[in-house]
Parts: structure tokens; C-alpha cells; sequence
């Protein structure tokens, strides 16, 4: 059997093309073949030069998405027919990606690959908000859990530890199980009034934000009619908003039918440049 | 006074100047002044377009580096006089970079600012070493925490909840406080068979990096003789080392002199290659 190609397990940040790597743009550049998923945007495939195979193994209308083993058996197989070989992903490769499952099956059929982090989607989310995820004296630290628990090995999060009122917390998946967690949470000693913020297809156009506390989360959630991808944070830190120029009459609540408009960052962008 | 020119706080990534992000790239080429610190590297520096003015505010020999105090003081002033300038740290402002200091104080000063996330220390690190961050059955989470207490508001971490099994632990800034952080955390009930890495100067061409145990994290510490920047990550999700293709043969225990000798992973390159 001839030589394999190498493949790269590659970062695509969370959105914004602006937001990949050089080394990210450099590779799709100069690729044979892009296998990428649901979170990599049209604008990021941009990027990719139009000579390169691209193959799709996200879910789409009325087909399922290729299972976790057949996109790594796909790998192995492109790597025997191809050279330059990228494998893309939303946000860091290596957070909730699921690419140390595919290193895992490359390395067992020594297949050479590296990994290229990309920006996180929590980073990337905040940082258009102008929110850190670290601050002196509101958090010595940021913690990614998942909020997908079903398929998951581990049935359940050891909730008196996540319940760290000095521990940003930026829940990835978490729409869906959000009233089990926030329930837990407070159950095990956070604080309902810790704040919150909801970050609905965070840098890109498209990104929608509303700033809550942990006990309205859940309502809040219901209320916006969120899309994916979508984050949430918890933590002291969000009570920075007030000072860092985070645009307070973004949102418009509707009490008559409790939904809440919320205006887009590129409406709001146009609006402030204006 | 006149309009305030546009303040840019940007991530620099780990070391490795491919790491840095598109936006990165493009706003030292077109800055006016560039305002540095130490963890940012001479080939990083190399992208920064030559007619801009560029300011080192770390530490250096016989000078201590500029309080924070004064960086805040100095952007303001900058603001004043440039109009495009770049406040450069390294990793991402907003993890452990007192990026969310400066935005206050921005904020307070009326200047107008935006964030670029930039590529964390933990994730650069790792995937240099093909080692994921989270891994179904392995960790359900990650975590950066912060091993530099004494000028902290916070003096000490909830270790009770640190000590959790399914997260991974990324320190930051933990050489010194490790003696007390590895006791802590065997204290509160993490066993000191928990696998332990030890990164130095991750994601640049003089990395360096010890596979140990949590109950020898210490010693290996010491017999390492680390130089900053140092990155400790503890978790379960590091006994994948030995199926992902972690060279094994990398170390060499001298017995006699009780020191350990590590190839660069730079060495090691030219060793595969060759
Ligand atoms: C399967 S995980 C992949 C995470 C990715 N590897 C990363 O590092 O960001 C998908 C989850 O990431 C979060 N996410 C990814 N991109 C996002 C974005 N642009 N805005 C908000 N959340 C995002 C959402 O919580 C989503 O459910
Ligand atoms: C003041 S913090 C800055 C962290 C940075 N903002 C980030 O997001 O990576 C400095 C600490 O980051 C870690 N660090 C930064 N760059 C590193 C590198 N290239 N290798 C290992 N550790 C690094 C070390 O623990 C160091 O003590």
C-alpha cells in the first residue's frame, strides 16, 4: 500500500471567517479534499480553493448525518486516495468537537495527522460582547461543560462543584437540558440572581444576545425562540455588562405576547456607525 | 478634543504566529502603534507592519514591567494621538490577560474598543501534543484556573469542587502554588494517579513537555527545571497519550543527577522527518 495523505484536524472558530487561523486559511488552501460539518459557514468555505473536493457530513434536510465511525472510516479511506486532507470543524477541534475520538482511529491506522486549535465558540461568543471570561475578584476561571448528557458515558455533572460562584461557566449544548441544569445549580448553591446571558450564532452576522439571570434562564430561553448554535453563560463576570458598553436598549420586550425582539449585532452595528 | 482613535484588543495565540487569527494578522498590518507584552514573541512581531510605532510594556532585565495601572493609562493616551491601535497579549485577552481591565477602563474613558479572541494557552498546548481538551468517557468538561493567588482578590480556590474527576485541569500560571494546588487537589479526593502534563513554551519551536502523575507532578517539576511560560494540565483525557501517537522514547531520566532531559519537539520534527 502506498503512502497515506496527512490530515488535519482543524479549527474553524466559531463563526466569523475573520475569526480562522492563518494556519487554518493556509491549509484550506492548498487541499485536496475538505470534509467539514453543520457549524462551518458558506463564508468560511470561501476560504477553501476551488480545485479541493469538499464533502458535507453534517446533518441535512431529510438525511441524517454520517455517524461518528463513518466519518472516521471516511478519513482513513481519503487518506489512501488523497494527499493534503482537511478536516474541518466549528470552534477548537479538540473542546466538544469530538476530534480526539477521529485522532484516536487515525493514530490506531497510522494515518499522520495534526491538530490546528481554532477559537472556542465561548471565546468567540464573549469577545464580540466585549465580556471576558476571566476577571480579578468575579472569576479565577472559566469552565466548558456540555450540556449533552444523553448519549453521553457520563450520566451526570457533579453539580456541587460546577455551583462555584468564582468559576465562569459556558455551557456548550445546553439548550435542551438548561431547566435540569439551572434547576441543579441553584439546587447546589448558586445563586438565582447570578447573571446569565444567552448568545444565539455568536460572531456571525446573525448573532443574537440577551442578558438574564439564572432563574429566569429557562424562561428567557423559551421566551427568545432560540436557534442553534447556542450558548449560555453563567457567571459574576456578566455583571460587567452594565460597564462595558454592552448597548442596554437592545432588547424590546412585548408583554402583551411575552416574546422579546432582539435586535441582530449587524442591525445594531449599522446603527451605531450610522 | 478631538474624535479618539479605535482600540483593539487582540490575542496573539501561544507562540506559534500561524496561531494568530486572520483579524489578527490584518489589524498589526494596518496599526498605527502596537502595544506588547513579554508572552509575545519576535515572530509574532514580524507581522506587525513597519511603520508602526511599538510599545513593550512587559518586564525586562533591570526593569520591571508596566502596572497595570499605567497600561490602562497609557492606551487612553494613545487613543488620543493614533488612530488604530493594537493592544496585544498573548493567548486570548480575555483568559487570564486583565484584558477585561483594560476594557473597563476603556469603557470608563469613553474610547471606543472591540475584543479578537485569540487561541488560549490550554488549547494551543494540547494540540500540539494531539491531546484533546474533552473526550467522551473521558472528560465532560474543561477547566482553566489560575494558579497565581497571592495579589488575587480571591485567596484560594474551592478545592472540592477543582477536584473533579470528569474535568479536565488547565493551570495557568501554577509553577510555583503547584506544591499546594497538586495537595489540595489529592486532598479533596483526586487520585494521585490522575495523569499530568507539563508544557513548557507550548506551541513554539522550543516546546517541551513532561507525561507524569499527579503525585509526581512536583518532583518532575523540580527536576525539570521549567522556564515560563509553563502550562499543567491534570485529567483523565491524558491517558490517551499512549494511543495518540505521543513519542515514548522522548525522555531521558538521568538517574545519577536526578534531571531529565527533553527533546525539543522542534529535535523531534527533524527526528520524524529524517
Ligand atoms: C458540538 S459543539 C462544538 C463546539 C466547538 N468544537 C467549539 O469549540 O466551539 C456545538 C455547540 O457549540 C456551541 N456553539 C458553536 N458555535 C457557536 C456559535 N457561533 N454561537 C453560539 N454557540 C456556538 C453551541 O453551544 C453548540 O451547541
Ligand atoms: C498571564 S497568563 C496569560 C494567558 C493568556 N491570556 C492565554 O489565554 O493563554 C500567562 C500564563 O499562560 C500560560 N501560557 C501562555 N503561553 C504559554 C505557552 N506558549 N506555553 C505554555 N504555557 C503558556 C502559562 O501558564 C503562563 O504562566
Amino acid at each position: 500500500m502506498s503512502k497515506p495523505g496527512y490530515i488535519y484536524l482543524v479549527g474553524a472558530g466559531p463563526g466569523d471567517p475573520e475569526l480562522l487561523t492563518l494556519k487554518a486559511a493556509r491549509l484550506l488552501d492548498r487541499a485536496d479534499v475538505v470534509v467539514y460539518d453543520r457549524l462551518v459557514s458558506e463564508d468560511i468555505l470561501d476560504l477553501v480553493n476551488p480545485f479541493a473536493e469538499r464533502i458535507y457530513v453534517g446533518k441535512s434536510t431529510g438525511r441524517h448525518s454520517l455517524k461518528q465511525s463513518e466519518i472516521n472510516t471516511l478519513l482513513v479511506h481519503l487518506a489512501h486516495s488523497h494527499q493534503h486532507i482537511v478536516r474541518l470543524k466549528g470552534g477548537d477541534p479538540y473542546i466538544f468537537g469530538r476530534g480526539g475520538e477521529e485522532a484516536e482511529h487515525l493514530s490506531l491506522h497510522e494515518i499522520p495527522f495534526e491538530v490546528v486549535p481554532g477559537i472556542t465558540a465561548a471565546a468567540g461568543c464573549m469577545a464580540k460582547l466585549n465580556l471576558p471570561l476571566t476577571h480579578r475578584g468575579l472569576a479565577t476561571g472559566v469552565r466548558f461543560v456540555t450540556g449533552h448528557m444523553q448519549a453521553d458515558a457520563m450520566p451526570t455533572h457533579d453539580w456541587r462543584s460546577l455551583a462555584d460562584p468564582n468559576t465562569t461557566l459556558a455551557i456548550y449544548m445546553g439548550v435542551k437540558t438548561m431547566p435540569l441544569i439551572a434547576g441543579k445549580l441553584m439546587e447546589h448553591g448558586l445563586s438565582g440572581n447570578t447573571p446569565a446571558i444567552i448568545i444565539e450564532n455568536g460572531a456571525t452576522p446573525e448573532q443574537r444576545h440577551f442578558q438574564t439571570t439564572l432563574d429566569h434562564l429557562c424562561t428567557d430561553l423559551d421566551r427568545m425562540h432560540v436557534n442553534p448554535p447556542c450558548m449560555i453563560v453563567i457567571g459574576r463576570v456578566l455583571s460587567l455588562a452594565d460597564r462595558l458598553s454592552l448597548p442596554a436598549t437592545r432588547y424590546m420586550v412585548d408583554d402583551t405576547d411575552q416574546s422579546i425582539s432582539v435586535l441582530s449585532d449587524k442591525a445594531l452595528h449599522y446603527a451605531k456607525t450610522a
